[in-house]
């Protein structure tokens, strides 16, 4: 069989090296460089195969093995072989660096070498660097109770656990944002490369100063193969691959081959030319003060998979192929020749003379770990360690005031941008706001005066017509949900702030980054050593309701489906219905750790309700009635109508209005939801009412109006529990029906409209009767004239402000009350 | 101001023409073809402010403009003008084309050419070429019982809508395969260009194969600015993008300008140049049957934005700037002086010279024209015009044979991928399996015997180890759940069949393009002249209950409750329970249309349960009674045990076992599920039960103990309504918990285990008394037992097998049936 610098010269010609210097390493640092990356490789492999007789002190045997093979093989050497390259750098340039694992699958890479640095047992002082903690070492790994086979929260050094690829360059670009000193070495598996996500996300350096912000130094490892197929990257030309990255604005250096001695020069040689360009990039641009974009340098390392391992086992290739991406040789346990071959395999690595007698590295390599605290794994960036505190403007200066319920229309939105320039004004250096280019349309553009849209791009001179691009800025806008959201993620688990806007429709884009954030956030809960990190705030405008025009693709409030799936711990969603809760919900969230807060609110004006101390009421007890919006509020209802989104409940506002013009004997109770996970139990979800709460607030034998942002089935999934819910509670909400619409067509064709929910009422009351029957009928005939009147004139600009709300008000029937309501003991919990 | 070309020009230097034969175009094709564009791009106009006096006939007034001004003007003339140059280009060459709109929010750019060459009002008889048409089209758009202003289902010629961006390159790939005559032209919008699943897309020349597939033709439109933000690739330099194109492996010609007669002979000449290469490729591929990569050429179009619109109003840019993004003046209803700029910039097209007095095309402008049926907007591929039939192998010669049930565990997977290696041999020219590199991890390895796996990458002598790659493949894969999703789209909407089969816990990565999916299907339905296109299948394994080794990552079994957010009419969903099941269900599937259907299915060995004649009554029906695993299932029962999913129905028999086993006097009957749908109410879904058909299978008066392999909040959300559901249904399911275990402690952890199921049953059944609290305390024993077992040993292999089931049966209390279930008469749905 040929070798695989053979079978790769067959195709490629010799194997490519950019830089040459020769010697960079001594004779005895490449030994000992060569030497530490075998105890690291040793290590790899003992996890993956190990129980018992962790140094090989006895002759291996099937006793020794776990019973069950797991973890992944294929990427560690590459991997390990980085690490230890840039150790040497770090000791050197005292370099404030992280490790970011993009094959973070192949975790005994990154376990190994924190291991080794004494770290782990830092952290986890069972693991003992000897041959008990080697062998406890070794079993834990993807054992029960123990820990996973990917970079996992566990995992010291970590903050990117890579078991659903893509995201390892905007996770590593979002920890250098504001971190100047900060250089991320990023594993990109050739694998990965092959996502959009990651993908796209090579154009991050678009958006990177080199003056206020650290550098990216990517390693792309063409490492030849994915689980089955060879990758793309790994079967270009040279000049196409060359180009790429050319094209995606790096200047790539090249090291390929499978000798490691000269893989050890040629590492240390380029990764320190990589290094040093990087310091000059950042020394010119901060020496002159005028950032610019410069070519960042970056690596592409061509190594075999399984790199070390046996070429090939029973004459099938193993090394340099497909074969070794997980457990090598998986059926060492009833294979006793293969037993033989991993054995001799391990003894390869020489583990006698790499650990001493009590099973710890032996101290001549133990000296190539870099001194405390620039070990990669542990830099404290990687735990949020660094995080300072975020200054809150006083959001209650920026209310709107007295308002007349129901009746001022006005944009919340553009009001709460006002706050959100004040946070950007407040928190120069450790807050962003993030978008995939709607920042202007969401109505958010007044950011800009404190903090315009970083752009490292090239200028025209219509840029200074309202473009409001700077190389300073604190907005940041790709046309990627993945980029922005993966910055966004990378910032704020290095300990920084942010938050995300995106219209609701598109953001289902980002489902699955968004379930693994969660996931991640979960399992960091019941890590101990694991810090806090600011919570992942998402606000969701250009909603449903609002997106008749655009039409059907741009209609899908499903985004909080998916978040409700999510860890109770970690997941919160907010609905404010107007301006002032917007600001006290946008307030609370900023403020929170280690959540993943879901906030959706309409960016076009719309009616307002509350006076800021009744927001402040109202969103700290996440629902409740609004005595104001209710007939006879203190009587026994007959009806009571909710809304639980800012434009559905305007409507059922509007349908309570319509049911008090037409039969005022109706007592009705008005209930708005702003925090949806009150509707679940409270042993669901810790914001969950008990049912005593449910009970005082909906009743449990009186019908329920509920209308809804979102698809009506996420309430019925939340109540079904609910005493009284399976037989009263209606909820209306948006389905799937593709036509375009005048909003007001939109609401009556998803029976969100004020007529429908009416009747609905009615429907639910048999004691009206005929008298009923008769309302019902011209409220039917209101609604198809609403219709036709939309249809009839292509636009309804002013069907909110005829709605005659505040009905009852007006009449003088109910009293506007200080604070919205009153009942209940539910308070804004955490 | 300085012009485009000037500001360009102070960025970049001079444009960029790449072909610069001149004279491509006689003076008389150059007029004539500049006036066809002037003419789409009135209509353009129109489109987006007219509802009277569509021709200017009379001076413009506020009267004629529509009410509500909505419609993207900004790509609409790059768009032109690149689809009339390739009307010639048909004529001469008779090209078979589609025209695929990437920046489909531009649809006035389309519809215009769609008018213009009579398609339009061929299927939209009311919309006719003269004055009185031009008026209703006008009208239409984007106006309330029009059609929407993205290339919607209603738009001839379209098969892809742009509503979300980035899939316009991986379904144009998607049209071509299998197509060796197609050429499909993709306008690639710089700001599509951004996300992730463009920016990978581009690598699908790695999977065409120039023998016997079509091309693809890019138009990379580089308009400069997205809705608030200039765009990367219209922002870096010459040489980052042509590397960049390079690197992707095309060869990028340019096209750069605003002259109109300047880029009218070079896009002639470029555009004819990449035409005849494309031709030329494939004669040398044919001619020598070998095929090859090619450097695929495409085209690089900087054109401004809003190009022909008036540079500037009021002293902001409008033309080649964002501001043209969507209505380019939009205060004409209220500003006299903008009506008058609007007014004399719609009369420069002169359209009394381009319109008869009727109103239509003048007939020399008619003559650019490409006869029927060459016509872009006509091309029936778009409509899966050219659809042939899908033979399918009989599957019941597929079946496990001789099964005993609960007993047998055979690899259902693996078996039925049997079937689709003959599926694929049956179908070598319209059938695909996409996947992301996981198709031999899932078990379908056995397909590569009819079709391996397309790869047009460099080869390496190991791939003759078992590498199952060709030319001549049937089997796609690539890492990217977008770009297979995208290429099986396209290949469906062009009338094709296919296959996508993924990790579960990886699906949410295409969310929202399935859900776009969706949206298309169900507009479709409501286009009269639109054909039915083949289902799109997914087949979801490496399922959450076997990720306990992959770990918390791979655990998401959520997309489930995204689909079925969509529209009832559109989306179907199967758990088949076995392997007979599982063929059955892909067999109805594959050979359904219009659907999209979302199998799950566990790809390890499991338990079997039903021969083949049961499965297919079974699958038929949709959930059913097993009374051979029910303890006494013709008296009336005393709990109901169900089981929704392969592993999870295991798990549930075996406490039906444990039940009948510890308490012997129980009546016990047992439910299984296949389509998700039978649980919604029928008024919801086509497929769901009627309220008499679910008290007929769960009563409504007993508990139900379902055991559900998804979140268990979607069955909630199905069943709320039911009778007796929100008092009687107990429903287990996965929930976010993170943890490794064996499967056992999984499902333990999940409470979906037989103990928790067991012990659940006998808590609602009061009237076993001291008795049931006994057994239930032998149960928990269990419980811990197994769990400490599977956590010291760190396997639990056996587990399955070691099930006590089929108990009852082994005791002779129960027949087995021929036929798995006997009541209701619910059929197989489509």
């Amino acid at each position: 069989m040929p070798s695989v610098a053979e079978a790769n010269a067959s195709a490629y010609g010799p194997t490519r090296t950019t830089v040459t210097t020769p010697n960079t390493l001594t004779a005895e640092e490449e030994d000992k460089t060569d030497r530490y990356m075998r105890a690291c490789l040793y290590l790899c492999i003992g996890m993956i195969y190990l129980r018992e007789n962790p140094l090989l002190r006895e002759p291996l045997s099937t006793k020794h093995l776990k019973a069950r093979l797991l973890g992944h093989w294929g990427s560690d050497a590459g991997q390990v072989f980085t690490w230890i390259h840039m150790n040497r750098l770090i000791k050197k340039y005292d370099l404030n660096s992280l490790f970011i694992s993009g094959p973070g699958h192949g975790a005994p890479a990154v376990l190994s070498n924190s291991y080794l640095e004494g770290v782990y047992s830092e952290v986890y002082p069972d693991i003992t660097e000897d041959v008990g903690g080697m062998q406890r070492f070794f079993k834990q790994f993807s054992f029960p109770g123990g820990i996973g086979s990917h970079a996992t929260p566990e995992t010291p050094g970590s903050l990117h656990e890579g078991g659903e690829l893509g995201y390892s360059i905007s996770h590593a670009f979002g920890t250098v944002f504001d971190h100047p000193d900060l250089i991320s070495l990023t594993m990109v598996g050739d694998g990965e490369s092959e996502t959009g996500p990651l993908a796209t996300s090579w154009h991050s350096t678009k958006f990177l100063n080199p003056v206020t912000d650290g550098a990216v130094l990517p390693v792309l490892h063409l490492n030849g193969y994915k689980i089955n197929n060879p990758t793309i990257l790994a079967r270009v030309s040279h000049e196409e691959i060359e180009a790429l990255f050319i094209g995606y604005g790096w200047k790539p250096y090249f090291v390929e081959g499978e000798d490691l001695s000269t893989m050890h020069q040629a590492m240390a040689a380029t990764l320190e030319q990589c290094v040093t360009e990087i310091k000059d990039i950042q020394k010119k641009a901060r020496d002159s003060g005028v950032p610019f974009r410069p070519r960042w340098p970056m690596i592409v390392l061509r190594s075999p998979k399984g790199w070390t391992a046996p070429r090939s086992v029973d004459d099938h290739y193993l090394e340099g192929f497909w074969r070794a991406h997980q457990v090598p040789i998986p059926d060492v346990a009833t294979n006793p020749k293969h037993l033989e071959v991993l054995e001799k395999w391990m003894r390869s690595y020489e583990p006698e003379k790499l650990f001493t007698k009590e099973g710890k590295l032996i101290p001549e390599l133990k000296e190539l770990v870099p001194p405390k605290p620039l070990r990669l794994s542990e830099n404290p960036i990687a735990n949020a360690g660094t995080r300072r505190a975020l200054h809150l403007p006083d959001f209650r200066k920026y209310a709107f005031k007295n308002i007349t319920p129901g009746v001022s229309n006005l944009g919340a939105m553009a009001n709460m941008a006002c706050w959100l320039r004040d946070v950007v004004a407040k928190n120069q250096t450790n807050f962003r706001l993030f978008g995939p280019d709607e920042t202007e349309s969401n109505k958010l553009g007044e950011v800009y005066k404190a903090g315009q849209k970083v752009w490292m791009g090239d200028y025209l001179p219509e840029d200074a017509d309202g473009g409001n691009l700077t190389f300073n800025g604190r907005v940041m806008e790709m046309l990627s949900e993945h980029t922005v959201e993966g910055w966004l993620e990378g910032y704020i688990l290095s300990g920084r702030y942010g938050l995300l806007n995106s219209y609701e429709p598109f953001i289902h884009i980002i489902d699955s980054m968004v379930g693994q954030h969660c996931k991640w956030i979960e399992k960091a809960l019941e890590v101990e050593w694991r810090n806090k990190i600011p919570s992942l705030n998402i606000l969701l405008t250009a909603t449903v309701w609002r997106q008749d025009h655009n039409g059907f693709t741009h209609q899908d409030p499903g985004f909080l489906d998916v978040v409700a799936n999510k860890s109770p711990e970690v997941v919160r969603i907010y609905l404010p219905p107007d301006g002032n809760c917007l600001l006290s919900v946008m307030n609370h969230t900023l403020a929170s750790s280690n959540y993943v807060n879901v906030i959706v609110a309409d960016k076009q004006d719309h009616l307002q309700f509350l006076e800021m101390d009744e927001a402040i009421a109202h969103c700290t007890k996440g629902l409740g009635i609004w005595e104001w919006a209710s007939i006879r509020p203190f009587e026994e209802p007959d009806v009571v109508m909710a809304g639980c989104g800012d434009v559905v409940t305007a409507e059922a506002l509007a349908a309570t209005a319509l049911l008090h013009e037409h039969l005022p004997e109706l007592n009705i109770r008005f209930v708005n939801v702003v925090d949806l996970f009150k509707l679940i139990s409270h042993e669901d979800h810790p914001h969950g009412l008990k049912d005593k709460e449910w009970k005082s607030i909906f009743t449990d034998d009186k019908p329920i109006i509920f209308n809804f942002h979102s698809y009506a089935w996420l309430v019925h999934r939340f109540t079904y529990k609910r005493p009284g819910a399976a037989k009263h509670l209606h909820v209306r909400g948006y389905k799937e029906k593709g036509n375009i619409d005048t909003p007001l067509e939109l609401a009556i064709r998803n029976q969100t409209d004020r007529y429908t929910l009416a009747m609905d009422a009615i429907d639910r009351l048999p004691k009206l009767g005929n008298r009923g029957s008769m309302v019902r009928q011209q409220l039917k005939d209101l609604q198809i004239k609403a219709e036709q009147e939309a249809f009839e004139n292509g636009i309804d600009p002013e069907y909110i402000r005829k709605w005659s709300w505040p009905y009852a008000k007006s009449k003088g029937e109910v009293e506007v009350l200080a604070s919205a309501s009153g009942q209940g003991e539910v308070g804004f919990t955490e």
